[in-house]
């Protein structure tokens, strides 16, 4: 079982291949960063197709047990998600409809504060809005992930306390390990495994670490560390492996449609571009190694068999059954 | 067994109340007319709500098997139904997806002229065009019920030609029995019959005789002129009640935002408002009261079930399964 809960980019028949030849049980791709309520139906109508036309090697999963048959028959599961709510264009009654079509994943605010609450690059984080309280507490009732990886920490919080079901960071590491506003600090954590959540560790190299980047062990490590403060039931992959990007890609995915200017998301103006991924993912497909990583650093198997997968499995099963 | 094919206006518990008090089994209530994709999906969360604080009196239907569980417990099966394809906003792929969200009847033009086709009001019928042959196609997989009732008849004569499955025509009569823009041609009924297709006898005085406004069997003579023109399993109930209309349902419905002069809709600037109703159908739960007009117009037993749901069923298995 090898589950990511977060990659990007663009999807084709040579990746999935790659995800599934390499042993991926699982992967959620982002669907959407800004996009509204009619380019994300358009964007779930291209992942049907993408589905029929590759029924050989994907299967989009929209229960636990749907996982585990590509555990069985080597498919690759998709579990489809986005990293924003703009896709609900403020209506409460579209969080049911959109689970219908077998959205399982909404990251409260990608960048920016929306409607819901602060992100966390916000200078001020308001904290869980009126309306974000309804979502929480909708997305809950039909079986989508609340997902807070680049949500503010107030905001976060504040979802955990409402959440009547356990909560995501799909992507993000501990700022205790490497300080970055995308990362997360330890009383969130603390609150996050409380609440039974997961947060997927990233292998994103603008929130993670440098000793983590060199090797597949210095990674596992960061993720021991992580271990240690959420506990072994709470820690998952999440790498934020990005596929076949370009320019236009992060400039849509930092700048989208909010402002004139220049935004650097996760980097700065000393580091504004793409970033080169870890030595030891340069293909999405390494990240199998990261079992015999867990492994040398000091995990048993069981444990192994969490973070590597069992964690999000228990979680899914949780939120959406 | 008791399916009216299309209702329009203002649904709430006392309607459904009454329909399911006086035996219907399952009505298509119309969703929208002009409405684009955001509106459409608003429409059906809001159905999605009458369901849920309703649960005692109405199921939304899916499947033939669903209409049938409404004959045994009794409840009003709701089938979801647009009257126009503007859900669509030109993509082909929201076919499935509305398809998901539990509609089940597009007509593919109301009154205007579309992308797909020519309405039965336009002085020209373009015929069924490109988009419009690979929408039917799709209903046709997606399993949604195409609708050609205010669609023009060469645009008519098209779809049956195209479509993979049986068609219908929810709300008219034949032409030759009152002539009217919105009533069908012998040619068409035909052709529907061929196809395997249902029309659903209309009970809207802007398109009935008189003599089938005046009496139950006044308007049960009609359907047995319908019957001789498309054969007794082609013909169904479909009558185009409105409940709680005002000026300004009057006025969405015939002008939507696509004219800032008039337009008459089936009625014409002598006859411009709204109609009354059939003297025999001023509440929508007497439309039980044909069962007994059928028969004393000559229909067997056998017969009588057909038209008051068996061909409806029939063509809804075909369809949707």
């Amino acid at each position: 079982m090898l589950i990511d809960a977060l990659q990007c980019g663009e999807f084709d028949r040579e990746v999935i291949g790659e995800l599934k030849t390499n042993g991926y049980t699982c992967v959620t791709p982002t669907l959407g960063f800004w996009e509204g309520t009619l380019e994300s139906l358009d964007e779930i109508g291209r992942w049907r197709d993408m589905e029929r036309d590759n029924a050989d090697l994907i299967r989009i999963v929209k229960k636990a047990d749907d996982i585990l048959a590509c555990d069985a028959d080597g498919k690759l599961g998709i579990l489809l998600g986005f990293q924003n709510t703009n896709l609900l264009e403020d209506r409460i009654r579209f969080i049911e409809l959109f689970a219908d079509l077998g959205v399982r994943v909404l990251q409260l605010t990608y960048n920016n504060q929306n409607e819901l609450g602060g992100s966390c690059y916000e200078d001020e984080d308001s904290g869980l809005s009126r309306f974000g309280r309804e979502v929480v507490t909708e997305m809950g009732r039909a079986g989508i992930v609340v997902d807070c990886s680049h949500v503010g920490n107030r905001t976060t919080l504040n979802a955990i306390e409402h959440a009547t079901k356990p909560l995501a960071i799909t992507h993000a590491n501990p700022a205790s390990v490497f300080p970055h506003k995308r990362n997360k600090s330890d009383d969130v954590l603390r609150a996050l495994a409380q609440n039974g959540g997961v947060i997927g560790c990233a292998a994103y190299r603008n929130i993670t670490p440098a000793n983590a980047c060199a090797s597949v062990d210095g990674w596992c490590e960061m993720v021991a560390r992580t271990v240690e403060l959420a506990g072994i039931d709470h820690v998952g992959l999440g790498t934020d492996y990005s596929h076949k990007t370009n320019d236009a890609f992060y400039d849509w995915m930092r700048r989208g449609r909010w402002t004139r200017g220049v935004d650097y998301g996760a980097g700065s103006a000393a580091n504004p571009g793409k970033v080169s991924k870890p030595d030891w993912l340069l293909k999405a497909g390494q990240l199998a190694s990261v079992e015999g990583g867990l492994k040398r650093v000091g995990f048993n198997d069981q444990d192994v068999a969490k973070i590597m997968g069992g964690n999000w499995l228990r979680l899914y099963r949780a939120v959406f059954g």
